[in-house]
């Protein structure tokens, strides 16, 4: 029987007011409901990163998020677009690890407000998860208008995401099943 | 007699080794030197932002970043690169304030270990600055090998940069004359 | 009384079933319209670009796009998004001037055939434009869906546009208005 | 006996007095000396494209590039920074097809005049080669200050380039393999 994917999934905004938390659920939701995947749920707004330092060398004081991305397939970013680029605690958080991310897929949920479904702060993101050594995979999911995309209960009311939400998570698994093969199978100094 | 330009410098790292904090102070110590600046020096490090909220809510919390840009004439931006992006916290600390960087000009200082000069850091905040209202000059100063630099009492051991500073204040000067001078003659909808 | 400013507008697609021409006709005109305007329309379809070379050696060969850039106080750009991107033939032209752009400032507009108005173009086309040394606005006009944007004749078919359109226009004078001024009367290496 | 790695590499200037080629040659000899390789040599000025078309439509005049990529495994793209950007005629080269990109590796060799061995045009081209579903490799190759890298005969001059050429290859030959097998043993929409 085949291992478990196993895929975390992050929420990117510790804004009080975030809307992207409803996101995130909903996607994690359908994330964990496929076959074969293990899914676990990261909230940015519980690490608390020191004001005084940043980077890989704070990595074992977040033994639980470095664990996890050691043991990834996959991940999920839900971000929030703030002034065209990616929230300062997301960033923080990224940067926290490096050679746990090496030949694992990522793939974006962008949020906004406004009408752009977040495609701007993917975009940001493109450079920073390849130099993470993660792979982006090319089918994102937006929600533009996120103020009116939930009711009160973080039910989605627009049908149409049913379809997107399994394009989106079909080409994750696609890429994390393949890329796990290539950990596997084929030698790097990345991996050994 | 002329009004002096007033021009905010911040550092943008957290990181407890960090390097970048040189380049920074010997920039600020050549705009302070500039005949008609007013300069001020901000260290990201000293803003304690909390973990659980983001955004523009908590400008107040910070009086005199928002007061120094509020009356600013342009910004200086020291800025390391991790993993091709920005920094978290500058990230954070950028995204504080919204109307008060409207009109002005913003200089870029790029910085890294490596060879290439903080020259992808730099395109990562394009779309962002521009997005604060931020007119982002084109005539960066980059610091490669960044370890090598300076000595221990912060001396710049490279001759070559005193040509490429004054270059890269007067293209800042001239953008915060002339963006001072729109502000205050042309106008618009965004400066009452 | 004040000299007029002399704005060009460039289509940057020459695809044959381009969208984009119906949007960049209805800006110019609005452009037109407008007081203290004269306006110049571009076409990159005009331009017979070699095949066997690139870059400002060429320029010569565009003199009516040289002289306009030369002469011009600010530019709009039109352009579809095509992978993300910028249409090859509107990059080969832009490159075709460097100085001439200096201290200018550009807008853009956004066409896609999707949802998401061209808003990824913009962002690939910033760093280009500041190295260029034009000074991008932050007012983009968006135009999603332009398959059902316009009718048969070219009118447009929401009314949401007219405010748009303005203030989008009023941003790229002021900042051509204030560029102008400090060409004039601040000194720069750029221009003598 | 396992099929060889059909990879294509392709130079992305048309300029005349272009000094990429020799960094092309270069890499293009490493590639076609590695085990279980077939390289192919592509160069974007042998591609006489239109005026008055763009995209797609047009990939039946190129079946020497439609019929690479269908069979590639992996492509280098070698390309030269230009005002930040890409050089147009590569754009449009890219842009000439779409299916035939999805889940194949591309790995980029960045080239200058100046220091910065093309960092900023290769961060330009990573939102490009995702959406035409390429999978960019996180390890590239720079030839900053390309001029006086290669003697007259083509030989490159520096010899710390005999590892980073090997790394570089490396990544690429262990992704091209790994989403060969994907290809051939995940199910896809993408590829049937």
């Amino acid at each position: 029987m085949e291992k478990e994917l196993f895929i975390p999934l992050i929420l990117g905004t510790n804004r009080k007011d975030r809307k992207s938390e409803a996101a995130a659920k909903w996607v994690f939701g359908k994330l964990s409901e496929r076959d074969g995947v293990e899914a676990k749920y990261f909230d940015v707004r519980d690490f608390h990163l020191p004001t005084d330092d940043y980077g890989t060398g704070l990595a074992s004081q977040f033994p639980e998020w470095q664990s996890a991305m050691q043991h990834a397939d996959g991940l999920i970013i839900v971000t929030p677009e703030y002034n065209h680029g990616y929230p300062g605690i997301l960033k923080s958080v990224l940067d926290l690890l490096l050679k746990e991310y090496i030949h694992k897929p990522v793939s974006f949920v962008g949020v906004s407000a406004g009408p752009w479904g977040g495609t701007r702060v993917i975009e940001a993101m493109l450079p920073v998860v390849r130099e993470l050594g993660l792979a982006a995979t090319f089918t994102d999911l937006n929600f533009p208008k996120i103020g009116s995309k939930f009711d009160e209960s973080g039910e989605l009311l627009d049908t149409a995401y049913e379809s997107r939400v399994t394009g989106f998570l079909d080409e994750l698994l696609w890429m994390s099943k393949t890329l796990r093969w290539g950990r596997e199978n084929v030698p790097s100094r990345f991996h050994q």
